[in-house]
């Protein structure tokens, strides 16, 4: 059941399996999970709200069913209407451009909700993960997958370069290029343990439901922690990915300059010399 | 033999193993397929007719004989008026050091051919991969080697630093920077598996034939697909290897707001349904 | 026995186990070789020294005793005074971030020395690998580890972000963020072998003494190549992290452009044919 | 009287002066235009509006009434409760300042929708032009003032650095560092001669009734072009001041591989030769 | 007369004023200096061909004719099978696209070309100065004009943002932004006497024959100077507009390491102490 | 008389003409205020040391005597043994390379001191001002100059291109390039009153005397503000010139999370109500 101020949401069960964590399911499983509009959008406000919301500190992203985690894009909606829709459209070519750049832009900066959200995300990745899945799993922090994982950079098998982040990211996070460009040109399937070999996913585990749990096991112990030091460890990864080495030093002197007037530490300090668990207050 | 159009060219054998595939072989068995100024200046024209070439969607390259993908430079020629030259040189040595960094910028642009070229390249490499080698397959998109393949980043051996690309685009494609020093500072040879592990390249074949049959296998795979799919895929994860991800995910917006008024997507979902291979027009 | 020149380090032990090759060890084995800030204020002197000193060419860098590579920051003594003491200060509390900037700031430049020293840096690491241990290590050009090492990214457990360098450069040096992302807001604590797959450490040696025994031997080894070439690759592989391929390549070109003036590519040349051992004069 | 679909804003009068032209004016003369909370978020939702508005090519951005463009920030509603408020924050300093960090972002995220709005911004200011002033008009794409306009980057006047975006484009919009400095760093008050000779506004008129007409006068002009045209210089500019020129150049050819499908080059050049008004389909 | 080894080019004009002084003049008078793709193709080969004479050591750059510098792209012939040319392309839109940018990049390298010269560049405009213009002059990097000259960005007036350049590098060389929307927004026609105000140009002279006078001599007295000292000034003044102060500092350095190397220095520190004009050898 | 910690420099007298304004004058008049090595390493001394000297809050920096502000670099000096020198150097010209590398960087990093200083420092130039007086005062915020100041990027006219700062500054803090190119392309002298033209300057004044006065009083104003709010506009501004406006808002939020929590604001915003001039605690 959906925790408190998440149940109006239609497409995305969020519960709470551990104290400050949440679990957001894409839950569309009769389609496989594949997305349409409403669901970008939904998932954008949902992130948005876990970014700021002091009762979460970790988020477990999963899909609901057997099946899939997503196939990805619902490419019969986004051909009616949608994206891929065609139609008799009477803007010229450079009008309808700048239609499809602004639709892309906003589809993008949805799944960048998880990117930004201010706690870390966990996904937990199962089935079917094709085309959207990886744009999605690329904004997690970490990546964990069942072994009956299938993944597939599928977007040139229907025509078109991935457009909603993943040829952006998928370089920056694993460290293996020759692979990275192999899948994202050939849309062949790799498995979970080819996931993990080369770094994509850190963790294999043997089902869906291990997978989850192993998730929510890590999603526990990360929302255990200060969240001044979590969200903060965060943040600084994601700076020194995107800067040099120079500006990240600074930034981080900078943040710390706040951060390190925390409570937090003291309580840290003293749980450690009293061996026990510290409690943070909330953020 | 030879395709048509590329049949002038003394240093390099081109030919098509399969439709829209072309394999471009360095063709100087004799001396390890080592290379000296001509082979550059020719190597640069090949990939730049390539990459406009309509009759051509992907690209194996590989070195001729048994013996080696190349040795690298062929430094007797280099030694003899090239640029390890030395010689009665008259001029200053600040005008010899421009000299010597217009050569330089020369030679590494033509090497940054395969790296521009709009299709993608896919080298197999053999037998000795030295210097050069590196530089070379640097610049390709996915790396594929036979078992007997011996790697070495070889310039500190002759007293230089790695001045062709290897030093700017290893670090970029291999996430261990660890082994990247090592290997960069020693000069040690590694092996194709010891390659594999580390994200070199991102298959080991049997032989030097299996290794060239595994790319074209590969390119023709590639081939298949949409060329305006697969080509949008090389240059936006080029651009996310050098761009932070706000300006990939823009520029990728900008670029699919014009690729996507192609027939290949309903060309690509049609046949999706009918279970046909689709057929996309040239580009 | 320090080498001359370092006998005046109070908590470092400087030797030199072969030609060109310093070696310096963290000396505090009592404390686990935990740093209390004289110790990162000595660091920085010595790296600055080892930069500029022509007699040596490379470096190795490890703990005393048997315990520990280091545990990092001596929080008892950061605690008493130090950056996280806190205490009864009486600036407003944006007057006391601006402190708090300053001593990172300043932390960090230390530790940076490393990095900054223009001859090779190996680390080879034991025991207790925590906390400052990574920042320090992630400087280094090639991290070895004993087989016993625990590793921990340990500052989240003791309420803050890690800010001396780890999280700048960590995602920029092993290609696996998804690990890069679980070790740093987990904190829990990685084998040696964890590292290696990852790609954080490229070898792993029985012991402590096999480890700084390879580490020698590959300084030793690197030692023995031009000096123009190999603190040259140093600085270009630095560069590459940081910059755009096109703006290294051009970087190369003028740096070569005055390195390729050295009598070493002659001295190496011509003992490649004589095969005899080159002499490469001081630098 | 505000333009259908822009009736229900409180703080802002949003008229049409000229086809295709909007006129948005900050709405609360009697309190010197001085914005609070809700005015901000007000400020974005219309510019968000306006930005993808096919009937608005071209925006002028005034104040209301006589006095002031805007006094800047309402800082006895900032003190109550406000960012500046302290009050008894039961919060550490730490999470306190993650509060503030997510406030000034999202403040600046309201005032940079000038910025992010497709069409171009004419800011005509008159009066008092203080603190938030200079942060609003350096979103604005050009500037015009009244004769009798007193500006001022008065933050260092109430104990801060100006944080919602002046700081940040001052020195890349004006190109006189010297002068940016002096005003940032002593908070005098300039007046529109000096701000035009330095090249912060490029015209002053004579009184305010004449800025506004001149600034209407010029989005008529701007909106008599191909909205093709403009907004893509607007977006295009805008690169620019990011980006290198090489990534710059780029990113034009692949804009313009969409944007050059225009009828719109079609209708400009016939227009040329018939020395007739061109007439371009919405966008 | 055009030089020896310039006599060659068909629209181009190229003199030597003075000695190391080239002069390259648009020679198509009858149509204003207009300019068609043979025109840009054989401009950049003449740059290329002055960047690497040593007989040159600064070129000025100006248009035959007394009515125009250039009014820019000959639409007539870009109507014609040219970039705006459309006609009845079999190809579906995606692949023109590919066209367009394949086109609008080659046209870019041509003009760019000034920029690469690694002589400075003075361009003395007159008459009229419109569209390609802009984008050619930007490259130089030294603007001189005659009282006469009519500049305008003319490209938003035929339905495109400016391509080849102005946009991307106006903002970057003119430090008035309010200004440099205005003119690109607008397309109005700006005076010399206006370019000087706001940096544009740094010299208007009374009419062309001046103009040029004027360039002629600041080409000599530059060409009177050390080329190595000349030319490097260009290159780190390039760099420093494309990189932070740092990247700039670190680049210089290494530079300077090989330019300082030069008998130059010498000879200009003896002609200072003997008040004769020095005498450098060729570059 | 230098004020109390800063006796013991040699070549510069430090004063403190107001309250929390500290002078710095070179104090070599006899010899123009010619730089030789020790001057910039007590110059850097000096600078680091006002930095965190929490009886400073602005800095004046000009010349003492009459005849100039500097003539820059003390030829002679630098011609024996120093960085011009030549003589024997038995050296490589590799590693005599590199030991200039490093000669420059740690003139570079002296003369970067005053941009690094974290207090606003205002350059009050008179008479000569060649060569490194452009370098210096490029690191100054603002820049003042009496009448008779003649410039002169002059380094051309001893071979060279200026390396310790002016050309990887000056295209940054003047917006008008051409006018940057011409100067220091040709040497030529220009006047205080160009400087003023073009925005090297912000003020001219009558005389040296008149010019220290309107720096000194310029300090004093800027010594009168909260210098939490001070230095956080210097450094944000600085910030701004290196980074994209997106990177300075993000870290503009996260400073302003720390400095927002001073006394200052409450200080500013009382003594704004009484009519009194507030006091702000020592940093």
């Amino acid at each position: 059941m959906s925790i408190e101020g998440y149940t109006n949401f239609k497409w995305f069960l969020v519960t709470s399996p551990a104290e400050y964590v949440a679990h957001v399911q894409t839950n569309r499983p009769a389609k496989f999970n594949a997305y349409h509009e409403p669901m970008w959008l939904e998932l954008n406000q949902i992130f948005n709200k876990l970014s700021v919301d002091s009762n979460v500190r970790a988020v477990v992203f999963s899909g609901a069913g057997d099946k899939a985690f997503t196939t990805g894009l619902d490419v019969q909606a986004a051909s009616q209407g949608g994206i891929l829709g065609g139609g008799e459209n009477k803007l010229d070519i450079a009008r309808q451009s700048v239609q499809i750049r602004r639709h892309v832009e906003e589809f993008q900066n949805c799944i960048t909700s998880l990117e930004k959200c201010e706690k870390p995300v966990i996904a937990a990745m199962h089935g079917y993960a094709f085309g959207l899945a990886i744009d999605l799993s690329c904004c997690a922090d970490i990546r964990i997958a069942s072994k009956d994982t299938k993944f597939s950079v599928k977007e040139v098998d229907i025509g078109l370069a991935a457009d909603i982040g993943t040829l952006a990211r998928l370089p920056k996070i694993v460290g293996n290029h020759s692979w990275v460009k192999e899948v994202t040109l050939t849309a062949r399937i790799f498995t979970a343990e080819e996931a993990r070999q080369v770094g994509f996913v850190s963790h294999v585990e043997e089902n869906k439901e291990k997978a989850v749990a192993k998730a929510v096991a890590l999603a526990t112990l990360i929302a255990s922690k200060s969240p001044i030091a979590v969200q903060g460890t965060k943040e600084l990864l994601n700076h020194a990915r995107e800067n040099t080495t120079a500006a990240t030093l600074r930034y981080t002197g900078v943040w710390n300059s706040a951060a390190l007037h925390t409570d937090d530490v003291k309580a840290a300090l003293l749980s450690g010399i009293k061996k026990t668990k510290p409690t943070f207050s909330k953020l």
